[in-house]
């Protein structure tokens, strides 16, 4: 199995929250002892909403990369870099642009979408147009056979396929055509019950104290309906009970199901046992996190190792692409 | 004057006639006396309409630097580079892509203008919508100040100041504004009486023998008008006549001017004098051409040279450019 290749990059949004543990690093955590992995910080596709503001990107890349290691990625099993540090993707995307249709980009579903919904920024550009290319670019220079993505960003995976199709054809068969790798997470809400986001204050983050986040649970949002102690309340609408379903045993949601829908406990109660949990799995990636702090000069041995085996592989992709279209 | 910084460069198209000599490169041998010269193959430009059929890029590039070479382009006076050899350009792109509205390259005069007039070729796609923008990129990563154009080439050098000043507005001072540096010089025909040019079968190599040079202009077209000997002629209306304002002298030229319009000489007569003052002009670039042509590994060490030093000033560029946006 090692000999496929995952790829998967993060942008650099900062400090992650459990809802990028669940439903991103765990599956890395399995994906690296299962295949060759490449984990990149997607720095570079920042910028094609950021670019406005980039004073946070380096130290969101570095609060990001102590989350991955903490949290159990590793620099043994899987190739951690920077995107931005191998140049021969901004190269990749070139060359492939002489031979992409720019209808093919229009067309993508997110495209159109997102230009109409993001009104607070100008998405009106070259690169932003550009940035399924970049992506492209990104998992075709490792030869990358699978891919990890939700599925909105299938279509994404399909426009690859169909460029290295078409490179193929017109030169020679250098790129394997990759394949989404469908990931069926847990979805997380915030602690206000809306999407777990930075934006929306509303985030419990892997690096956050016991004290925090016991005090982000305590003041989370429950079953608006269920007003009283001795109001029974409805499980299936209750953000607090989307974490059980992850954090908790078997036995434990038996009794909070039970509990809350006959007013058997409260949520005070029902807070505590899920509060519990949650500390009690972040503690080793305290402790990897406080080790880690220790030795910064550690965090960027990782970093320049794995970005100088990136480079190697995407120098070997490039090699062979230049030669195909006889450079 | 040697401070300011002058960058050109030529698609490599094969070897060159005598149109891309009084064209282009006499006016690049005046330059690299008076600026510090950036002379560049636009190889990956090659590619946003020849992307389908890149067999020849390798053999055209090399033909063209020995022309470069043997007309008095001097390497210890201009860096001679080629554009795939620096990746630092399309870095540049990917990063100026961010921040382009597409509107700007969708108003570039000559982008509508060819996706209309240009049949035989698909030129719908996203690398060739954004040359201009891998122009500008080329210009910015040398702060060029200068960049020799001709009129129709204008509008790039516009947009080219619009993305610099973009650039500094949003992060901070560091693309110089360029200037086109308008050259007019005499439209050269080919031999018969079209623009001179590869596809037409019309051109008079830099490259040619004697013998082909003097063929190629015994069968050149003349006044049409002048059908026999002794018919009058038009030298308004001659391609002969316009090689004659370059290549004669005043004397040459009143004579041969003279002599048509009375018929007093003969098409035969006129196109003697021009055939040895071609000849002649030629003379020391075939030397210069037949020594190179003995050490094909100077060639190749000039352009290694060439490279690595605008790789030089390409990366002290990108180290602002990456410190100007935070990377």
């Amino acid at each position: 199995m090692k000999n496929k290749i995952v790829l998967s990059g993060m942008r650099p949004t900062g400090k992650l929250h459990l809802g990028h543990l669940h439903g991103v690093l765990e599956n890395w955590k399995k994906l690296q002892e299962d295949y060759s992995c490449f984990f990149f910080v997607a720095d570079w596709h920042a910028l094609t909403s950021e670019y406005a503001d980039t004073k946070e990107i380096k130290s969101n890349i570095h609060d990001m990369v102590i989350d991955w290691l903490s949290v159990g990625i590793d620099p043994e099993k899987a190739i951690l870099f920077i995107q931005s540090n191998v140049i021969e993707h901004a190269e990749l995307q070139l060359l492939l642009s002489m031979i992409t249709p720019l209808s093919w980009l229009e067309r993508v579903p997110t495209y159109k979408e997102q230009v109409e919904n993001i009104r607070d920024k100008d998405l009106g550009t070259y690169g932003f147009l550009g940035y399924p290319l970049l992506q492209s670019a990104d998992i075709l220079i490792y030869n990358a056979n699978y891919v990890p993505v939700g599925v909105d960003q299938v279509p994404h995976i399909e426009f690859t396929r169909e460029v290295a199709r078409r490179f193929n054809y017109l030169y020679s068969n250098v790129f394997v055509e990759p394949e989404e790798l469908l990931t069926d997470y847990p979805k997380l809400p915030g602690t206000d019950g809306r999407k777990m986001s930075k934006s929306y204050n509303n985030s419990i983050y892997i690096s956050d104290s016991d004290e925090v986040i016991t005090k982000k649970l305590k003041t989370a949002m429950t079953d608006p309906q269920r007003v009283r102690r001795d109001d029974p309340g409805d499980p299936e609408v209750c953000p607090i009970f989307a974490y059980h379903r992850i954090y908790s045993t078997t036995q434990q949601i038996d009794y909070v199901t039970d509990g809350c829908k006959t007013a058997g406990i409260g949520c005070i109660e029902c807070k505590k046992i899920l509060t519990d949990n949650i500390l009690g799995e972040l503690i080793p990636y305290r402790e990897k996190r406080e080790e880690l702090l220790k030795s910064p000069e550690t965090i960027e041995d990782i970093i320049n190792d794995g970005n100088k085996r990136a480079r190697e592989h995407a120098a070997g992709t490039m090699a062979r692409v230049r030669e195909a279209m006889k450079f």
